[in-house]
């Protein structure tokens, strides 16, 4: 389907993509990669991403010590892994969902209309 | 602090986050934005994807009619964008902090004990 | 506010809520629990509790061996503590609006309509 | 299995898992309520919820305007009736369930230590 699958991977991405590829062919965990089971691991990463902010304050959050930003990177990172493994197996191109989303994203949120306000666009 | 910021963001990541910050900036969303919203924003999105796959069996979740990979096209993208939003608050670079996970998760996940089984690392 | 409120929670739940507010009281946790915070933590625990499935079929799901069934059912009890404490701080009747929302759903899905599919209300 | 099944279910969340199991009867839906699907399901409406607080402050979410707190009192009720059916497909008591998780976590944090403080009980 054009649009859908995409050779628009930036290398950096191509790379970890490879990279989480090879991880699971190593341990044959390919039969546990249905996009079902990876859509679930990635909310229980970001679950985990949740955990280091359930009790902190919005001014705390931005200001993390180093030991909770070590961790809180690490769950970043394992959202953009099962991210890029979730896109691998449905042959979607990230980088320009990414693209086309900012412009639905703009026309739903008129600047104008959207300013200063959390409002959801349904609302505005 | 070293290791944890990078200037290894590739292009196409940076472009992503440029145009995210300017759209954030353009509507005077930094207010709304800190590091505990956006990590519930990135849950709520995660669950949004995770509706898609709920009734659906794993077989069926790699085979989407084209309607619901549109969708879930989508769900992929705000995921991305939540998480290079995040990212950038916390000054992690994304890409840097992936390729440190894998090797993490080698070490966690040696080849042949893990090999054709989803146990946890712990229970290896 | 009528029919928000309730005097309806049934004793069980009520002894509950007595004792999750002592927990929180005999910690001086009511500075953390805000319904946001709440509402963060029971997603924690929600992503916990699908830790326990993610790699697991549909019909081994229903027949965990006893190690995961007792971790399984602290994760369900997680969930619950945190729902009674939301609707508490928000002064919802949890019950009562468990059987409004049983209305609302047998009017979203009609039986002739939506017997045998998975289908979104919207889609029916 | 001792313990994890109970016949103690209070009279109203027995009337609720009633109720839901004949919506499923009716419906046809057990086919697709394994407890796997299940605690997707779950997930996704505690992203719901959560939803209605991301860009709220902790103070206005303890104060939700009506119309918020309509539809947060749904969700929440989402998230019983689901957390009711994953129960009682893996024949586990709730009301049990929680009553016991309350001991486990008063000693997982001991008064003396753990007041005035969220940290995790691991750090205490």
């Amino acid at each position: 389907m054009k649009g859908l699958t995409g050779d628009a991977w930036p290398d950096s991405l191509l790379e970890l993509r490879d990279k989480v590829r090879r991880f699971a062919a190593d341990r044959d965990w390919d039969q546990f990669h249905s996009p079902k089971n990876l859509s679930m691991a990635l909310s229980v990463e970001a679950g985990e991403l949740l955990e280091h902010f359930q009790w902190v304050s919005d001014d705390a959050s931005a200001e993390l010590p180093p030991e909770a930003l070590v961790k809180v990177r690490e769950e970043l990172a394992d959202v953009l892994l099962y991210l890029i493994r979730i896109a691998d197996k449905l042959d979607v191109d990230l980088v320009d969902a990414a693209q086309s989303k900012i412009v639905v994203n703009a026309e739903k949120y008129p600047i104008e209309k959207s300013r200063g306000t959390s409002k959801k666009s349904t609302d505005l």
